[in-house]
Parts: structure tokens; sequence; C-alpha cells
């Protein structure tokens, strides 16, 4: 059929078997003509084809709540509720978003992006349903790796506990972003393998029967049935213990045995988890065989082949730039070990773990747990690097600060993806670790003005033994300079002066420095000399050049690409404040206080005005009002 | 024996049992007495002693790593370590640390005060332990409180799977602060009454043994054991599930079943479970009888009646006055909700549960649910009262971020214990929260200068629907100032002036506002006429108030019992350099970039120079700056 007529999911509860599984096909090769486009995360949404139709049939969105964990699921879902005609511009600017998004749709209820918050999501909105006495269903659809996310345990705990109606979609399909690791893994693999649950209790009543038949041999029979309890009793167990009725597990792509099980689902009193074996990828032979998490998320390829579209830039990608160079460092330092929640491939440790594979922790989704396992590595005069994103260290504050700053302890913290991302939007940018982190005792925080820096900044952190360090760097490729063969540590609070100028001077640091470059190129150009500063060290600053550079009296431009508020050019302001400069005139370009939505960086960077064009702009307004100032002084 | 004489826990192993019996008698003697003196957690310890003992017996500390969970029930470890002569100082300014101090004693491995981080700072220990080849064994002792956070939760998934050698200690006393919830506790609820596990499995082979003896009754029997299955094996297997060897339950107070476990874990590979049973309190009858958490940490007591020696304030606390007035609120507006992660007796919620019991939920130690389930009551019309101390937002930022501020949901932040909290010391101060949220999109946040104006903004809080309105409130009781009868709403980002005055302004909020009224009762005294400024919204602020103030050119100062860097000052700052006012002379007063130690508030505002008599100082040198430029001007 045609998707692009499609208004609503009511459509759906029409169709027969026969139009189901038509209509499963053209949403497959739907997505996979569409995102060989666009890219996206294809591998997520060929697998939830199936589940999606049959949730919508099953239930009535928008009054019963759809709540897609992590959310880069929900294609099949904004398909069925009326936007395929927007999946052009998936992910691009002003375009469709990539998760869901309540000014999207009504039945988008729901914002996500980072994983594991659907369950306690589900909770608030089936309490809401309960006081107001409605009778709306509930259904978090959540896969397995996020499950490992602590939250997602906090609030199974919790509702298992209160026995509140909610239908829980396990989506199994044993890999998230990378393949899955953990103990609850291996959990539900057994689960997997042993079959349905209820077969299961009917395979032990069965057992126990035949004891009596087996005579002699009775006490081997005790044992074989005593041994095998464990893995028989124990399917579902888990989440039995905690409250919940378990169902399954199901095949995620029989849409006669999912609908049948979530009706039973529905009408099953207190919480029930329907356990839901899906496959990454299904329909799409290069996204099935994928074993590493290649077409999790992806950008565009060949539709034919699966080959992939190769980005134009020569240059090393910043995450293996920082995560080789730690490898390197581990040759001859022992006390390096990598630690990632959950990102092997995206943060580029796999040459490092098939190097140092004892040396190497893929926690899972584990913020929390990752933080804090680096602090206690250090305790023991370990060198942690903890490799993690930017936006995924907002949910390991606390353990940053009670856990690493608080004890003073030498962990490595490599924040990669620090900076606007892109097409993964609000809930993805970089934009908050400096305002998060600046006010923490003991933190040092840096970020390298270019992928030759960023190596030298990778050893700084290894030597430094005073406490905790950070290195910001941005998604995507450095700049392609000439890489030094040796490392060198850079002294710690540091700046360079890039480029001598005496009208004015700009601060500024990692991305933004080609940005004040160029507009100081073009300042030139026009008569005006502005000094460009590398502030590569955002804490501890450069209290000797900011001493000489406040003393010359010429204004002061700070830029970064991250919040404004407390941020680097606040550093800046409460520096001139706390040491009699207050007389100074400083002004400051960053992110303003809004969530930024996805698109090109580069789109986003002129939407919010973070370009040249607006350095040389505010260069040449204070120069003008100063040398005004100037004559009129000099008038009077 | 005397306590005193002890310089480390290496005599313990020399000791009969009656000769410990006697010490863990001296040990419970010591704590009653001394506590009652200092205050400080004393169910929590009373309930140890014979673990701790135990343990100091068994394993070599400091070789072998105790990692206390938590921490506050670490006294009989600083007991025998060598540290019983500094518990008159327990809690006090300079003296012993409620919590695991490293710099206090090399048996300290690891710093605690919040809770679920023992178990990933074991791993990190452990995997260290592992790349070096060393042989030392790893204790974390956790609660079963502190096992519901998420992030121990975490590190259990990934202890089972990686199978690193690990004795977990969980010390189960059916209460953390307040009884547990959960699903979890009901799970260990389970296995306390199913008794050992290895006895369980030998019940069980029994009961299939008798199985042909019944003759006809099979059928029956069969579907016994299948229904008692289910408890029986479950025992233990939530853990053994997850990859633990489960060893347990035992009687937490009795030595030799103790040692003889500690000792069969230690000689087990792989990580272990010991599950012991203390009862909180033990020994000292007013504690045992504790049904509600009062005796978890405590003021000074009289020992021998239990009674509490009561504070001088009859104030109410900020607590009470805030969770009551919610209450009063609630019984006109439906859409009101109470939250708590564990803290219904912390937080005064005790009456609105009893009145409202289906619109409260404490959800266990468990911030990032909490949190998340608040922003999902919100999108259904709900007005979440999510109340929470400062230090333990911190757990739940990027669910403040990620879920309540991007989606911009109408959730009502309690930020209790804001500002210096005093004896708890660093882990607990609730000095960041400014620096981590005034950054924040849609984020509202107040202060109250005393509780009259608090009782008016939880008014405000209610009545505000723009999004997320957070109220900070601290510790300890109000100023006892008249109470107005009828609430009402304060404009949102409006300020109000206390004190006029023309030669300097002061910008303050909440706590320290009494501070600067002295002060500027002070200054007038001497001739200096200070405006004192209740800036109680902190974002948004008064920036009709700002104008008009930077308008008249008096030097500006700003007070906040909170960090520095990025806080209010910071934020002031910020407007005046982005509206044309960076000439302003503006000074920020408030908590330095460092973690504060214990102490009383006043003594530890002293010695960081937050009082009265610096806000004078700090004045008058602006002042008689001014004035000197002043003079010079006027002579040229």
């Amino acid at each position: 059929m045609d998707l692009h007529s499609i208004t609503g999911p009511s459509f759906l509860k029409e169709l027969n078997s026969e139009q189901l599984e038509l209509l499963s096909e053209d949403i497959r090769r739907f997505l996979i003509e569409n995102l060989s486009k666009t890219g996206g995360h294809i591998g997520p949404n060929l697998g939830v084809v199936e589940l999606t139709i049959a949730l919508h049939r099953v239930f009535d969105s928008p009054d019963d709540k759809l709540i897609w964990d992590v959310g880069h699921q929900s294609y099949v879902h904004k398909i069925l509720t009326g936007r395929a005609d927007q999946f052009e511009t998936l992910r691009k600017f002003k375009g469709l978003c990539g998760f869901p998004k309540r000014n999207e749709s009504d039945h988008d209820v729901w914002e996500t992006g980072h994983s594991s918050t659907s369950l306690s999501a589900a909770m608030g909105m089936a309490a809401a349903r309960d006081i107001k006495k409605d009778k709306n269903y509930v259904i978090p659809i959540i896969g397995d790796g996020a499950l490992t996310g602590g939250m997602a345990f906090e609030a199974l705990n919790h509702i298992g506990h209160a026995q509140t109606d909610m239908t829980v979609i396990l989506n199994d399909n044993e890999m998230s972003i990378a393949p899955n690791v953990g103990a609850l893994h291996s959990v539900l693999g057994r689960m997997r393998t042993a079959g349905k649950y209820n077969k299961v209790k009917d395979d032990l009543e069965y057992l126990l029967k035949k004891v009596p038949a087996v005579g002699g041999k009775l006490a081997s029979t005790a044992e074989r049935v005593k041994d095998s309890l464990k893995y028989l009793v124990v399917s579902g167990m888990f989440f039995e213990e905690l409250g919940f009725t378990y169902l399954g597990p199901i095949d995620g792509h029989d849409l006669e045995e999912l609908e049948d099980n979530l009706e039973y689902a529905k009408k099953t009193k207190g919480p029930v988890l329907l356990h839901v074996i899906t496959k990454k990828g299904k329909g799409y032979l290069p996204a099935e065989q994928d074993k590493i998490g290649t077409w999790h998320g992806i950008g565009p390829y060949k539709m034919e082949t699966g080959d992939l579209v190769k980005s134009s830039s020569t240059a090393p990608s910043w995450s293996g730039l920082i995560a080789e160079t730690a490898r390197k460092l581990a040759r001859t330092d022992e006390r390096i070990v990598a630690i990632t929640p959950a990102m092997p491939v995206g943060s580029k440790l796999e040459g490092f773990a098939s190097e140092f594979p004892e040396r190497m922790f893929d926690v899972g989704i584990a913020e929390q747990h990752a933080t804090t396992m680096a602090a206690g590595l250090a305790t023991q005069g370990m060198k942690p690097f903890l490799a993690i994103y930017s936006t995924f260290l907002q949910r390991a504050y606390d353990q940053v600060v009670h856990d690493i700053c608080r004890q003073n302890l030498n962990v490595f913290i490599g924040i990669d993806r620090s900076g606007l991302v892109g097409a993964d939007g609000e809930t993805h940018q970089g934009v908050f670790d400096i305002a998060f982190l600046r006010h923490l005792p003991n933190m040092v925080l840096m970020m390298p003005k270019d992928e030759n820096e960023g190596q030298h900044m990778v050893k700084t952190a290894v030597d430094y033994n005073g406490g905790p360090i950070a290195l910001r760097y941005p998604r995507g490729n450095g700049l392609g300079v000439p890489m030094d063969d040796e490392l060198k540590a850079i002294p710690i609070g540091s700046w360079e002066v890039l480029e001598q100028g005496t009208d004015a001077v700009i601060l500024t640091f990692g991305t933004t420095i080609p940005m004040a470059l160029h507009a100081a190129g073009q300042l030139r150009d026009e008569g005006i000399r502005v000094e460009v500063v590398n502030a590569r060290f955002i804490k501890p600053m450069d209290e000797e050049m900011l001493a000489s550079i406040f003393s010359r009296n010429v204004p002061v431009l700070t830029i970064e690409e991250a919040v404004l508020q407390g941020g680097f050019g606040s550093a800046v302001l409460e520096y001139a404040h706390d040491n009699g400069h207050s007389h100074a005139v400083i002004d400051r370009m960053g992110i303003p206080v809004l969530f930024i939505e996805h698109g090109d960086v580069a789109e986003l960077m002129d939407e919010i005005h973070l370009n040249s064009d607006e350095v040389v702009k505010k260069v040449k307004s204070r120069i003008n009002h100063n040398s005004q100032q100037q004559e009129r002084s000099n008038a009077l």
C-alpha cells in the first residue's frame, strides 16, 4: 500500500493477515529505501515492524500510551501514525526527528533519546491513570540492552511492588548498540533457550509424574530433576520474583503470536512482562548479518549492496584518535585500563580491546557503574580511561562529584561527542558538560584545537597524577593536520597564543578555533588586529596570560560550543571580577539556553549565530564602540 | 576492654569466643554512651558490631578491602582500627568524620556518604587486583536498602557476568533510613523465611525421594512440590541467576556462624553474596523498637530513657513547612502527588502520606526513577511534588535535563537540605544545585527568605504551569516569623528590596539574607547605606530591578550559600556583561571550590569567610576604593 496515505493507526484494525504481511513488507522496503538516502537507525526499526503493527492493532494510541525506550526504534510507529511523507527530512534540520517528539504527533506521548527511562515514565503515567480512575493501558517497549541501565531496575522494583497495571514489552534482540553484556543478558539467554514459561511448568509436572516409572533409578532421577529445575523454573522467574507476570518468550515477527499475547497481557491484572524475541535488521541482509553494531545507526548506504557511502574526510575520527593514542600509551604504561558503558564501537575501543582484553571493560549501558568503577580502579593505582559521550556523562554527574572529584582520584575521562552532534538532536547534544563539571573541586578540563594537540592531551591526561582530568573531543573527524611522532604532555593550565593582535582578544578552544582564526583573518583585511588564544584548558585557566590580557585593556571575546550559563565565558567573567579587572569589556558567544534540535552542525551553528560572521560583527561593534569612546574622551 | 587501647584490628585474631562476646558488649556500651552526647548513626552501627568483628578476624584489612556502602555504619570499624579516642569529636568541626575517610586511616579504602556505590568500587578494586595479579580479597558491605539503587544493580550485572572474585555482604536489616520498599524487598523477605539455601536444596531432594511412598496421591504431591518449588528454589536464586554464589541467610549477631560463612566465601571462586540478617539498634531497646527510622541517625539523647535532647528552636522545620503546605494545597488540588526516594521521614511527608496514601509514592533509594516518574506524571496533567535532598538530586541530573526540562514538564522539585548541612559533611553539603541547574533551559529556581515566604513559594510552584520549578530550602528550622493565613503566588522572577540604600547593593537569597541584613545594620551605624535585595528567584532573575540597580553605578555584592563557579553571582556577572553594564563593580561571596567537611554550619561559614563581618569588610573596601577613585577623579 501507499504508506503516504496513512493518517493514523486505526486502519490497521480492518486488515486481514495477508494484508498485514504485505504492509510489513511495504514498511521494510520503505525504510530500506529511505534510510539509504538519509541514514538513520535502520537495524532497530527493521526489527520492530511486526511488533509495532501488533501494538497499534491491540491498543488504541494515543489513549493507550506507547512509550518507546531510547526511541530510535520509533520509525515504524511514525509511519503508522501518518508521518511517512516526512521521512525524506529524517534527522535533517527542521525535519522529522529520529526520536519520538511530542510536537510531531499526539501518538508520541514521551520523548526519549537516552535509554532506560521508559519504565519510570510508564509508572508515572499509570499512577496518574489510577489516581484519575481512567482506564487506558500503558505499554513501555524496552530493549534488553536498556534494561541493564540502573534506573530501569529501580523502576521494575517499584512497579513490581506497587502491582501497577501495565504491559512491559521486552524487545530482546541480544544487541543494543553493541552486543549486550552482563549477567542479565545471560539470564535472558537462558529464558530464550528454555522455551515458554507455561510450557516449562507443564514439563515439570510431566517429569514429576514420571518419577515412579523409573523405579530404582529414583535417586538419580530426583537428582536430574533437581539439576534441571534451576534452569527450568527459573525461566521468567527473574521477573516473576520482582512481581511481574512473565509471558514468553515469543517470536516478535509472528503477528498472530504477538497479538494473542498482547491481548492476554491486556486482560491480566498487575504488571506483565512480555518477552519478545526480535531480529535486528530483519529483512535486510547486510543489517541482519551485522554482528558488531554497524547497522544500528548509520549514514547513507547503497541499497543493493549495503556499502556505506564513505565520508569525504581522510582525517582520523576523534574517537579513534583518542582511543588509539590511549592504546599506544597502554603498551608501556600498565596502569592504563579502558572502560566504556556499551560504546566499544562508538568510542573506537575495538583496537584497545583486542590488544588488551584483560584491561578493557565494557560494562553495558551503565554510566554510573562505569564511572564509580573507574574511581575504584584509581584507588589501586590504576589509570582508568573512561570513554563516555558528553550527553551520557550527564547520567554519572553524582559519581563524578561524589566518587571521583571528592576523593580526588586519577581518572582520565574522555568526553566524546562534546559540542553539537548534529542528526541525533537535542537529546544528544554535548553542550552541558562544561557547565556541570567546571564547579567541581579538583577537576581539570581541557579540549584540543586539533588532533595533533589531541594526542598530546591524551599523554597529558595519562601523565597527570593530581586527580581527575577530562578531555573533551567532538563528534566526527579531525582537521587533517600533520601529527607529531613523539607524544608530549602539555603543562596543565597553559594556553597558547595562535595569532598576535592588539585591538581585541578572542579566547576560545576546540572546535571554535577555526571559526575564530577565520574571523581574525577577515578582520585583519579590514585593518583590525585580533589576538586569538587557544584556551585549551577550560579549567584551570592560564591566569598569567589572563592577567596580561586584562592589563592591556582591550575588548575580550570568549567563544565556546557549549551552553553559555556557567560556561567558559562565565569563568573568564569570574576571573576578571575576582582579580581587579571588573572594568574589562568581555563578550561571550556560545550556545544559548535552548535545547538545540537536530540538523547539520553548520546549520545549527548558523541558527544560533555561532559562526565567524558573528564573531566579526561582535568584534567590530566593540572596536567601534571603544574607539568612539576614545574619541569622546580625547575630545574632552 | 579499654577500647582506647586498640591501635589496629590484628588483636582480634587472638581473642576467644568469650572475649569476643565481652568486646561486643564493650563496643555497644561505648557507642550508646558516646553517641548520647554527640549524636550520630546509632541504629546502623549497633546492628553491625558482630559483623564488623568477624570481618576483621577473617580478613586482613587494609590489604583486604572492606568497602562500607553509604558508610554511616563504619563506627565499629573505626573503633577496631584505632580511633576510639576520637569519638568525642564525632561529626564535629575538625573531628572524626561520620563516614569512612581515607585521610583518617589506611583501613578506610573508600569514602562514602551516598548509597549504592560500594559494588562498583569493589569491581574497580578487584579488577585492579586481577590485572596486577595480586591476591587480596575485596569485600563490599551493602544494606538491603542501598541494593535498590540502580547503580548497585548495574554493578551486580557486571560482576556476575565477569565472575570476578569478591564477597558481597548483604547486610539485611529490612530498613535503611525508613522501612524499605520495593519488589526486591519482598524477594529478600522470601529468602529470609525460606531458610538457608543449602537446606532448601536438601529439602527438595527429600521431598522428591518421598514421592513413591505416597502411592496414589502422586499427582497431588507433584502439584504440591510444584507449588512449593517457586518459593523454595527461588531463595537466593535472584542472585544465583545474576551469577553469584548465594550463601545464607545467616544470623548477623552469631559470631561463629558469621566467621564460618566468611571463611567459606573466602574459599569460593567467583562472586559470592552472603546474606546476613542483622537487627538495627541491636542491644539498645529504644533503637531496637524503632519502626520508622528515628534512631537511624539522631542528635544527642538521654542514655537511660532514650529521650531525645530537644532542639531549642520552636520555629517549624523547613522540611515540615514545605511538605505540610503541599499537603494543605493537595486538599483542593487533586493534581498534587508527592514522591520521595526513601526519605518519607526526612522530608516530613508522613502527614501527606497518611492523608493521601494513593497520591504518595516512596520509591526507595532510586533518585533517577523518582525524577523520571515525576516527569511521567506531569505528562498526564498531574503536579508532582518531588521532595529530594540537594545532594541526592545530583543523582538525577540527567533525568532533570533529559526528561523534565527538555520536555518542559510541570514538575515541582523541592530541593531539601540546600546549602551547608553540617554534621554529615562533605558528601551531603547541598552546594552544587544552583550550578548544576542554572544552565538548564526551562528551569525556574527560587529560594525563600523565611518560612512565610516559603509557604507562598509552595503555592507559587503549584500554580505555575510553565514547566519545571524548583524550590530550595535549607536543613533545620525556620526563623520563627509570623505566618500569613492565606497563601499567595509570588510573581515568577520578581525580587524584593528589603532595605533601601544608595552606597552599595547586596543581592542575596535564602539563608544568607539575615547575614546581609545584619551587615547592612552595622554599616548603617558607620554611615554607609547598603540596599539589600531579596533575590528570591535565582532563575529567572528580576531583570527590571537589575537594570535599575546597574544604572545607579554603585558597587554590587552577591552572596550565596552555594558554590561560586557558575552560581548566582556568575548569573549577575553574565547579566551585566550581556546588557551593557560591563563596567559594573560586582563582587561575589559564596562557597569556594572545595569540598566542605563536617561541623556546625556557623563554624563552617566562618571557616570559608562567609559571614556578616566579611560582608561588612567587602562592602567597605569597595566604598573606600570607589570614593578614592571619585576623589581622584574630582581632583583632575
